[in-house]
């Protein structure tokens, strides 16, 4: 297989092909301009800079480009990053942006099948109904949106990846506690997070809209399963109904992390819970990850900028 | 003009109508059972307790009977009650509890009228259509509901009062500042707390809906705003329907207080700021109404339970 | 089968076995002596009063004394209590505690099985050294002692069901990251409350112990591995024992709840998460046991004083 | 009008008098020296670099000097900034730099009479006594300081603007309250910020004075408070008085933000909200006034760092 | 030595004089009026209450009355009460109250030489003249008051005691730190509780006057030091007298402690933690002084509601 | 004597021997090497640069190294930085770290004969077998050692010299307190920070073991403790034993501050007190040594990020 961009190591050489995540113009202290870039694919992504750039590369290496990357990587202030020696835009047959983004671990047709599946073994008639509805009309975007803009699961197709984790833990958890409603939880996990598809602008390079930032994906979610209540005749203020729009506008939790209203369900307490965990799993692994044996990570934004130890072989 | 139950001094004698607000069962010490009760008018309320009661008795004297009581006024560690003589249902002729309740210092005719010209008023054409859906669909109750179930405007008409005083705030500061845009600052007064009518259980001894609590008023007013905009064909991903939700959903201007989002607008930091200086201004005033010159009130808990000093005269 | 203490009806009058769990003598406000008791049975506990209670009453009505209980199961102050009638030692025969407190919902043989087949089944063999060690040394303990002295698995035999839950959710989560050391999280999962032997003063009634407020339960288990290395000739500075140590040192999760480290590996942020989840999900489930269908619950102390819903049957 | 400087789009030329508001000596990573400076003009500031600074540029490109300033206006990690290409300081005739600060958006004469008026309206004779006393004792430095050393109101008459503009809202509010004495509001707002004029070096480039940190302008308002009162035989142990001292010692409201003790009065509460409500509305609009339609402004420090969203024209 | 009232052991009958601390008139159940009493002398204070009080006994047992008290020392849900059988107020030859109040444990004469010898022994001329012209204004009022409400050295010349205790850990701290000014640090705390004279009512049964809540005694001092400049015709903004200023109004150390400005000198920190230490080794003292070796004080409201442990004796 | 590394003002030039503290590799934005340095000597450390850094002065200039530094003292962003004409690395001979770092400002004899009279004052036997023990098993390293990494007494020897800081305050404060036992506040003062001997990776250039994260210092010491029971012969759960852990256990007084329990005893609190008084002391004093008379010292970090202000001469 191609060696990738991240599989370079310091001082190599490389000549591969890369996507421009992102490229800032910027204004050097000797006035000239440079272009500030972001190369990504498939293993991940380095920065670098241009200096001294043309009015003619300030145009042709955008966002979203491919290009030929010549060049070196190299260390700077304790990270990683190219030192540019050439740059060549790829013909337009080679500019497809999704084959150099990083991508869930589990193929989409396996997701697919997978939440098929879960929303056909929902028991409850109500709960399945707004769960289809709502699947069926953000299918495509369900697949492709990340989970985030940034700290976990922030890549093309994470937010089926997050939430299909979840269902994952809520299936295993749910059998240990008589008392807990699978139906109820599983319907909260596959919803959670959907409104994500509204608050963010796609699944590549994304932004929060400014709708995202001034209504949030909390109260978008809730406002879906009104509006499937709506279109299948279903009584939005039936206890079914409650009970669902509950789960997902508590799942932050606690109100100073965006919650409208606390957990007053079991299952809406756990559906909390079971986010966390699989948040902090994943960002807890992405950490150790670039760490080596008997050193600390990087410290963690999301979990109260720790940082975490890679153990050591035992003997 | 007749004596109120809160006119009477401490160890004065009273003989008038009441409304019992609540009334509760209790087991004595010695396992008699009497009844803890709160007796209401238009002055306000004191408690008193019905000892030994008669099966009789607690089947007569329930929440929202109106009686004749007899009795004494005292003072029970510090605060007011009824030593009660005797007590006397009044004929069903009497039996009109509204009369007994304290009621908003403006009369419905007033509030009323003033609604119906600020609704009127409203220049943008988009927030007037959605306003005036939503008042009509709730006229009743809005003039009726209360405020809130303590605190502040926790009586019979709370709801529209409060939310009067607050476009009164409104529109005496809009002018001060040009950059205020006063049809947005009002649209937002008039329907911020509007999903109370659908929170609580009604205009007299209203509790929480468990709807209201696994909802809470702040979504439930947001989702009257979507379905107004079904209703009235708006497209609900519009600028101004988006500025108009982001007003109602986060007045309440911190995470920790319930809203989903922070204020990301002007009139947003102002409505919540309008919100709050009614709310403080009214506690306040309540808590130095039973508090003599150059004594402290009573501790108010919506206010990080200070004391208010009543002044003196000045000489 | 008999009735049991909990399940008499409010005015249902009961004549049954209890165990006196605590009883306190006080002055009453005519200055006669009265005690407060506590009565318990295997389906819980319930308050009663003993008033003007003679010399000989005081001397034979004492903490841990099983009597026969007549009277009438009452409600004070919202709170159900015992209207006493009659209370009889019982004769030394019957005075078995053990047969009238709560016990843990598995039977201690399948608990048994399941943990020597646990420990069995860790590969590491340090970790499994050591666990096994301790295990020994505290096997009928860890079979008998409570959780806690209140909030979650207060009963007897309480910790080795928590525990036990614990590693049943380790068993299944783990499997789904392939990040996670199960060996570590199930050796972290068996031994993290082991130190509420000492830090607790026994199986009933328990109360904290003086040492075991001066040095806590936390500390303590880290002493209990220092002397197992001690005594099988381990190095417990080896990475195998630190690992294991911080497991262990950090399982409160936060520096406010009394951990003396934060997790800084995986398996310890996971082994803090599983530790919350199995404690509130029965903090939740034991709160919603006393709620009807449409009310909420009491607040429940150990989760910010929230109140839990009682969902009613779906249509 | 002639172009100010922040009237130049990026990358347009300009060749303006500007003031240095403050000019530090650095040295550049070659090890050369250049001056990092910040220019402002009524309009605004902009900073720029003067590199490879020579000894005379260094003696003569200092705080407080206006220069010609010939460069472009450029772009720097997404902050405006000046590419000098000469600066030449101007001849003393054109030394003046209250040319070149902002200024209060209302003239002073308006300011003066204004003030003028609101005292001789308080109708309390001692209020009235006390607040003309320390008007007189600081009536230029009301006049010419900021209000603040930034955040806002932070610019040449900054005091006197925040002081009206929070008089006119207490103007508008206080009718709307009957409980609300608008003498003491309004005395408490004329005086609340007046130990700025000790607490700050002056009207221009302000810094915080050593006294000013060591004693703080909440504690140096009382203190003239209760020189104006022996110096007009007023008792500083009258009602009056201490109703005076209490609304400028509590203005802060909370003790975190150097209250030393709460707001106890009605009037003293509101003081604060009006303080917040005009403190909030001035930084909200300053953040807006450089953000484009549908974009977010630049975190404001003093509220939660938060962002503002400017609103796009509606349909 | 005649036994005094803290002397007596439960159930242990009593006849001896003691003063009435509080006197509240109450209603009881059955709507009889009795007393709730403080009794005290100078070995503490325990309370007691009169069952069916007569108009005359109203009249009598008054606050600041002294009687003979007969009776029983009884337990009241775990705190010591007075069973009152009889009581007689004394003739007035005998009532002397503050024969009947605790006082501090050193005598006024000590505290007085204490406190002269360390003024006279301030070497810095400004600071002994402030000083010592504060000190003769409050002489009196100094070696009477309490230094608190509650909480600590609530007692007749506790606010002497407290200082006194202050000086003599600053006089052995400083000469261990060279950096440390003696005489800054021994006139702040010399001053540093003086406005409590002015805060407090009185030197027995002391209340929070208005004045004293309004302005607080941290000003309150400040403000003595600016009236002893003026009198003294010394610079109240001279370096000298702004370091004395600071010391008082940074002693509370943390602004939500009330403190206006936070510790600015190595002398004031140094004063707010000897403060800190001498009214926590108070208050932990007094805790444990009523509990038996082996047991847990009561809670410790000033400590954040911590416990204390006394220690068993050592074998 | 010779003039040291921080001796020389602002553009003075320098020509002395260093020790290279730490030396950090990095690339310029001209994609060249250069390295980051810390010199320092026993006056302190100022940072420099190495451009175009050959790969000989990479492998020469390496942390812990003595070399002859030329160059001259300059200020880079308001700090002082070396501008480096020439370093040349010293012949082995004078190859001695330890000549050239800051160390504890008294003698390692001074300090030992100090250290070893007050172990053998202790009168309990127990505590002075197990201190005694302790101090044999860490004693080269107790007074080599620093107190941490950085905040305070961060340099060789700061271990021992904290230690007798606060033993000498402990000597002075505990005979004004009847109540505090000298000889458990000693030995808890003695042994409170030895752990640090484990926590820390050595006297010169120290960092955190992995180790010392995963366990930290307060459970390490209180491991010692046991070890030495164990050593002695001594019952690890005797009451004098577990007053000396919770001595160790509860120093940092506040979980927040990673005390896995809160002070229970009236010396826990006051050693805590002790600690938190020697360590504010020292940093003030620190801050203020680079700060001229009339300005702010640098925030202090450990001090709530506070500025300490340098008082001027009083006239």
């Amino acid at each position: 297989m191609d060696k990738k961009l991240k599989d370079f190591q310091p001082n190599e050489t490389l000549d591969i092909p890369v996507l421009i995540k992102s490229a800032d113009v910027r204004t050097a202290q000797d006035s000239s301009s440079y272009i500030a870039l972001v190369f990504t694919d498939s293993s991940g992504e380095i920065t670098g800079k241009l200096w001294h750039a043309s009015q003619q590369a300030i145009r042709d290496f955008t966002t979203g480009t491919v290009i030929q990357l010549t060049g070196k990587r190299e260390t700077y202030q304790d990270r990683p990053q190219i030192r540019i020696r050439h740059m060549q835009v790829l013909p337009s047959a080679d500019q497809d942006p999704h084959a150099y983004t990083p991508v869930a671990p589990t193929s989409r047709e396996a997701l697919t099948e997978f939440v098929e599946q879960t929303i056909a073994g929902i028991q409850e008639p109500t709960w399945q109904a707004i769960v289809r509805w709502i699947f069926k009309a953000h299918w495509d975007a369900f697949f492709t949106y990340p989970a985030a803009k940034t700290n976990h699961h922030a890549y093309e197709g994470g937010l089926a990846y997050h939430t299909v984790s979840m269902v994952k833990l809520a299936q295993k958890i749910a059998p240990l506690y008589d008392a807990v409603d699978p139906d109820l939880l599983i319907s909260g996990a596959l919803l959670h997070d959907m409104g994500k598809t509204r608050e963010l602008t796609g699944p590549i390079a994304t932004q929060y809209r400014a709708e995202g930032n001034l209504i949030g994906h909390v109260v978008m979610i809730d406002e879906e399963i009104v509006r499937a209540c709506d279109a299948l005749a279903i009584d939005s203020h039936s206890e079914a109904v409650i009970l669902l729009r509950h789960m997902v506008l508590s799942h932050h939790g606690r109100l100073e992390f965006g919650a409208p209203v606390l957990p007053q369900l079991l299952e809406a307490e756990l559906l909390h819970q079971i986010d966390q965990m699989d948040a902090s799993l994943t960002m807890i692994t992405n950490a150790l990850a670039d760490t080596k044996p008997g050193d600390y990570s990087e410290r963690v934004f999301g979990l109260d900028n720790r940082r975490f130890y890679q153990r050591r072989p035992l003997d």
